[in-house]
């Protein structure tokens, strides 16, 4: 049997209208083993559009859940995919998704994972390509929020890195709420990861690749050199590395940087709020990189 | 009696040794009526260099805390600020801050309130100032989520910006959340509100100021132009206003803009991921508009 009793919540409409269960109690939802419940308009529309995930079943809020515009595509999508769709209630909602901002809908759909690095067809820069071509990957070394995750995958895919790659040791998985905090980016946007950041970096810098990292003050780091983003130049592919809200880069990791950029401040800071976050600093790095891309039009 | 009970915590060392409490049960912690507990080092640290809450008692988790200097730091700002520090167990500062992220370190303080246009001392384009000094003020309309609030703050803080206001109605207050993520940047940072938007903006495109809305394509808004981030010249005093995230700016906003800002998307956006988080985006247009100021060396 691929069920498993899980949550507190009624499936479909007959449960909750006859108002005899015990108040504050729901008949239990069966869930498919080995899935888990995207929560959210955006995450569930993706991955209903994508064919990366096996799908199970649709659930939407009975009454008052999404605009009835948004319901009806993602009754039409669940259709064309084969999704049964189930009107249930808010806390049946609630119950799926743990409590999140569900605004009405969660599906049930098999985990994504990972690519490994080793699945990618390399973009290969010896291949013929132009040399002009200047790519962008995004590596992320540890970082475990899940909403941070999500933050800079949606900031990856807006700005238009070729790649993201994310150290598997420490990092947080691809969970709902990442895609949800992503937008539902993370249904659309391959996310790649690596057993072995220090040799990948190696490798990408004995290819070619320039591997810059980033600080969060103008501070020495080792015999790396410390450039303002403004003043940095685009010049060769780029491996932009980004290291978790408390700790920054590994040290090991800054090693491996040719330089470190800094996003300069407009004001003497407090001692104690001298950072971004580092989702919105990640993002004005990347926006500040592409926006050579753009300005000379390539 | 200026004390309520509430929560449920052990306030002191004594309560939480002889383990004859029931599981899961601590005694209450009696709160200062009209207090809350901000939660955090940065918030509780911030909050006790600067003399604008009263302060009533700060809390520290008794065992495996914040780093040793830290909590030294801490012991020592409240010894100076004349603040009763009390360790307490991890249950406690749970209970204390509804189970926030309070890294060992909780703060019993009055609130902060939005300070009102009226007491700011206007900066005065006309009282003698270099016309050639660029001001640049935030505007947040109806931004409800406190972690968007806090990255905000937190953003125009580090970047330089002079003044940020919010429209007072649908706005998030100044809660200990926005505080946290923030940074502790609340606490150091004044933030005004008004209770009619519409008159303050054409009140300052009145004076002088140029007043820039955002969207997040290059849609038609009316008659107000449309230009990529990439193209704007900061030439006079600004008010960039950002509205919420769900909505963006409303129509009786946008149209008191003299134009509107896009960040330019890096690549073809699938339908319903047209966007970045309203905090990315905002930093990334602050970012766009003060590296301006930097790279004249203003």
């Amino acid at each position: 049997d691929a069920r498993a009793w899980t949550g507190w919540g009624s499936a479909g409409r007959e449960a909750s209208k006859g108002g005899r269960r015990p108040a504050g109690r729901a008949l239990p939802i069966e869930r498919t083993r080995g899935s888990e419940i995207l929560f959210g308009v955006a995450p569930c529309s993706m991955a209903l559009s994508q064919a990366r995930r096996d799908l199970f079943r649709l659930f939407l809020k009975r009454s008052g859940g999404p605009q009835r515009a948004v319901s009806s595509e993602l009754v039409l999508q669940a259709a064309a995919r084969g999704v049964p769709v189930l009107h249930v209630g808010r806390r049946e909602l609630d119950a799926l998704c743990g409590g999140r901002v569900h605004q009405g809908v969660c599906l049930e759909a098999t985990p994504l994972c990972f690519k490994r690095l080793e699945e990618a067809e390399e973009p290969g820069l010896e291949n013929g390509e132009s040399p002009n071509r200047r790519l962008l990957w995004l590596v992320l070394e540890q970082i475990q929020d899940p909403m941070n995750l999500g933050a800079l995958l949606r900031s990856a895919y807006f700005l238009g890195v070729d790649r993201v790659v994310t150290s598997r040791r420490n990092s947080c998985p691809l969970t709902p709420t990442v895609s949800k905090a992503s937008s539902g980016a993370m249904e659309v946007f391959d996310v790649y990861s690596t057993d072995d950041l220090r040799s990948f970096l190696k490798a990408k810098a004995a290819e070619g690749w320039e591997v810059v990292g980033t600080v969060s003050q103008f501070e020495t780091v080792e015999n790396v050199p410390v450039i303002s983003c403004l003043e940095f130049r685009w010049n060769k592919p780029i491996i932009l590395v980004i290291g978790s809200e408390g700790d920054g880069l590994s040290l090991e990791t800054q090693l491996l940087c040719h330089q470190m950029l800094v996003i300069p401040s407009g004001r003497a800071l407090h001692p104690g709020i001298e950072s971004l976050n580092v989702s919105v600093a990640t993002g004005i790095l990347l926006h500040s990189i592409c926006s050579q891309k753009l300005r000379h039009g390539d």
